[in-house]
């Protein structure tokens, strides 16, 4: 039965399967009747819920407030951004009337003819428009900004080709929109997001990222720069995981949205927005997990303890749990959340394979031995290093375990990416790279979309970003010889 | 312009303009570009975020986990269960399309004609039937059961007449679906979160209210019985705050979710569902609030305690923040929100308004003699009682206002809500006391849905419950003369 629970396709065999059996296998989330839309199961929601809380403490801590604007977007308002409505108003879902009524043949409800809208209205894919048209009836003066708006969110893309967390049609996440009296201070609100979504990739995914700018055609559609976060995957796949646009004045002139500036003069507000999902929780599965299952940092995990009483007969499980208890109110003093898992039909084994495919940072066992020896079976599910150690000092030990797996689990991943890294000078090397090894190849790029382009038809890796702290170094373009200034990101993403 | 700011419809004249007057300047909520959808303003979402936080850890403490499920339902899945159909899949956001595409004739995005779905898409109007589509996967045995599950979503129905938090085509909520092997666990887990509901309108939006069964006709689409929170608002008109359904096997026999029972035989799965949603901001807005604007429970309170400097000058001002400060400071680490203004652009009689609109529940100013003597003034917003005190044991005094005020606030809705009970026994009666005095009417009834439908029509008054502790007393309908065996609450509602 524990073998049956953790059969995951072996990672090396084929990653996709593997992320899929996963999210699957340990409760993550599933598909539903709706195509491209998916359950988020307890598990993998009380997982999502933690970010969530840690994100939101980020951003207000920033200054930023949340507000909600409405699920339906006016047609029209998509095409008053001309780059906006190429991005999204395309695949997407629109609604057309607003009533059912019953089939007159007796066949359930059908649509009502008689009930359609005068204007479509479409599922937000993304909120600029309608946002910025209600930012409109709030901003007349300098006095009025900055505006500092955040929103938790459900948003719809009507993607062709969906995988759990990673490309679902209707997905969760958060969106900024701010309002700023300069370029200057816009710029600076769009760096200090991404900033934001580097150190909780970091410290709380314990997932090392790289900062840089998209390149033209990457970039968010209405935006005139977007800083992303990139992340690499354990098949050497880069995963965009969190990006920040400043969208200059574009969206101030689409829906008309001035200010009385310190001078007395009328000048367009400046915007940005930024935004993470939940694709980030793809991004934690496929960073860290193995063939038994999640491995999640401490910070993250739902669980970050459980004990399980290895017993036989009533009196002995008595007597173990006792001890359990005592140890679960002393650690869930420390501020840890423990599970005592005491269930009596199925087997320990399968209780440790069902927990390691969970990936909860550490498992204590207990047997009768332990207790007459005053020791306890601790196990870490970063190494699946197993030791016995005695129960005194045995908390101490526990809450010091919490910071060294979410520290050791970033390290891990950091020195896999790094070794990830690769720097290439010429489009044979590139080629090569790409297929046997993956990752990111550190290569020279002449800036024009045409290369751009090429590279992505002939090769399918894309210009993941332009490192913000990417050194000056003169070279050549591999493809085209012209120069350049500096090397840019590429590589094969999700 | 303090006068400006606070000018709203004085709540004698026209309470239903108080209200709308309210909800705008104080910054909570606007209409949108979307008919009938809302904007929650920060102000207000923050008041929101507070009310979520409370009941998802009161829901968390009974057992329940978060997850989330599709957005979308597919039309056939209302049919599936006769009279859900009929309550909820009439007036509703209905997805045809799923694509755009540009104007041949260059007027915008237009919706492409070849991208229509197979199957309609509504947007959920509430989760039952895609919920219960998901559990038959989830449920083989009773070993599966119960499944104790919540999530917080926008729901859509399509409403004709809107009013902002109160009625609107867009709203935020949780709805909470559990599954259970027997019909009396079913039973109680209804009836407790219909506690669970009393118990955070009591403690924490200071709202008095009364538990009670929905008649028949009142009763959710779909469900064998509907508990309920009723609670009184100021103009003696009611407000249905919270509902709690027992669903019986009807959802299961719909969607064909059987389990293995104790007994090793195959039953249908017991169901429940229950909800609160942005409604209740309107409840706690209406039913505290006065002519000067918001009244604010402390614990639903974004700002505590406000903190204002009343100066001549830039020395006396850096003179009277620094003594706020270290007053805000004690306060902070006492767990209090506290804001101190110390804005130069607006007047002091500005800022009281201002905070009095937004039912700051303290307000703490300090000018320069208070710096000499050692004191402060001190206004309670729900009494508006000013006082000079001490600013020695000034924290404690502030931090034991709190509870005095979220008691005081209580109280006085209870007596106001006791005060609207009035005990009735004939039809003329009913309609007098109905029109000159409105509130609760306690009162005989048959049971019969033709009485309840007669009073309904003349006289706009519904059942608003059959109260669970109601006591039994024998009597006669007021229309009909039949037999009851007790009353029940009749009220014209929000």
């Amino acid at each position: 039965m524990a073998k049956e629970l953790k059969e995951l396709t072996p990672r090396e065999e084929n990653y996709s399967q593997w992320y899929n059996d996963l999210v699957i296998k340990a409760g993550l989330a599933e598909s539903s009747a709706v195509r491209g839309c998916m359950v988020i199961k307890p598990y993998g929601y009380a997982i999502w819920e933690k970010m969530q809380r840690a994100l939101d403490d980020m951003f207000k801590a920033t200054g930023h407030q949340n507000a909600y604007f409405p699920l339906f977007i006016p047609k029209s308002f998509f095409s008053k951004e001309a780059h906006h409505v190429e991005g999204f108003a395309k695949e997407c879902a629109v609604v057309t009337h607003y009533r059912l009524k019953n089939d007159p043949e007796g066949k359930g409800v059908i649509v009502d003819p008689d009930a359609e809208l005068e204007e479509e209205l479409i599922v937000r894919p993304t909120s600029e428009t309608i946002i910025w048209n209600t930012y409109k009836n709030w901003i007349q003066s300098y006095r009025d900004l900055p505006i500092l708006c955040n929103q938790w969110a459900n948003v719809v893309r009507w993607e062709m080709r969906t995988r759990l967390f990673l490309r679902t049609a209707e997905f969760l996440w958060q969106e900024g929109h701010t309002a700023h009296e300069t370029r200057e201070e816009a710029l600076a609100e769009a760096r200090k997001m991404i900033g934001v979504y580097a150190n909780f990739a970091e410290k709380w995914m314990s997932l090392p990222v790289i900062i840089g700018h998209k390149s033209d055609s990457e970039r968010f559609a209405g935006a005139e720069d977007t800083l992303t976060i990139e992340a690499m995957m354990q098949d050497g796949k880069a995963l965009q995981s969190g990006t920040s646009h400043f969208l200059g004045q574009n969206f101030a002139k689409a829906f008309d949205v001035q200010f009385t500036n310190r001078e007395g003069r009328l000048e367009y507000v400046w915007a940005t927005s930024w935004g993470v999902s939940t694709r980030l929780m793809g991004a934690l599965i496929m960073a860290h997990s193995d063939n038994n299952g999640l491995v999640l940092p401490p910070k993250l995990a739902p669980i970050q303890v459980v004990m399980i009483p290895i017993y036989k007969g009533e009196e002995e499980l008595h007597r173990i749990t006792e001890r359990l208890d005592r140890i679960a109110t002393e650690l869930r003093a420390r501020g840890l959340s423990v599970k005592i898992d005491d269930r009596d039909n199925v087997r320990t084994g399968f209780k440790f394979a069902e927990y390691e495919l969970k990936g909860v940072p550490v498992r204590l066992a207990m047997g009768p031995r332990d207790v007459a020896n005053g020791t306890i079976e601790l196990v870490r599910r970063d190494t699946l290093h197993k030791e016995v150690v005695a129960q005194d000092g045995l908390v101490d030990r526990v809450v010091g375990l919490m910071d060294e797996i979410q520290q050791n689990i970033y390290d891990k991943a950091l020195k896999f990416r790094d070794g990830m890294i690769t720097r290439v000078d010429s489009y044979d090397e590139f080629k090569r790279v790409l297929d046997e090894k993956g990752g990111f190849i550190l290569a020279h790029w002449d800036g024009t979309p045409e290369t751009e382009a090429r590279i992505k038809e002939e090769t399918k890796a894309t210009i993941r970003c332009i490192p913000v702290n990417a050194p000056e170094e003169a070279g050549v373009d591999m493809l085209s010889g012209k120069p350049s200034s500096r090397r840019v990101i590429f590589a094969r993403a999700y």
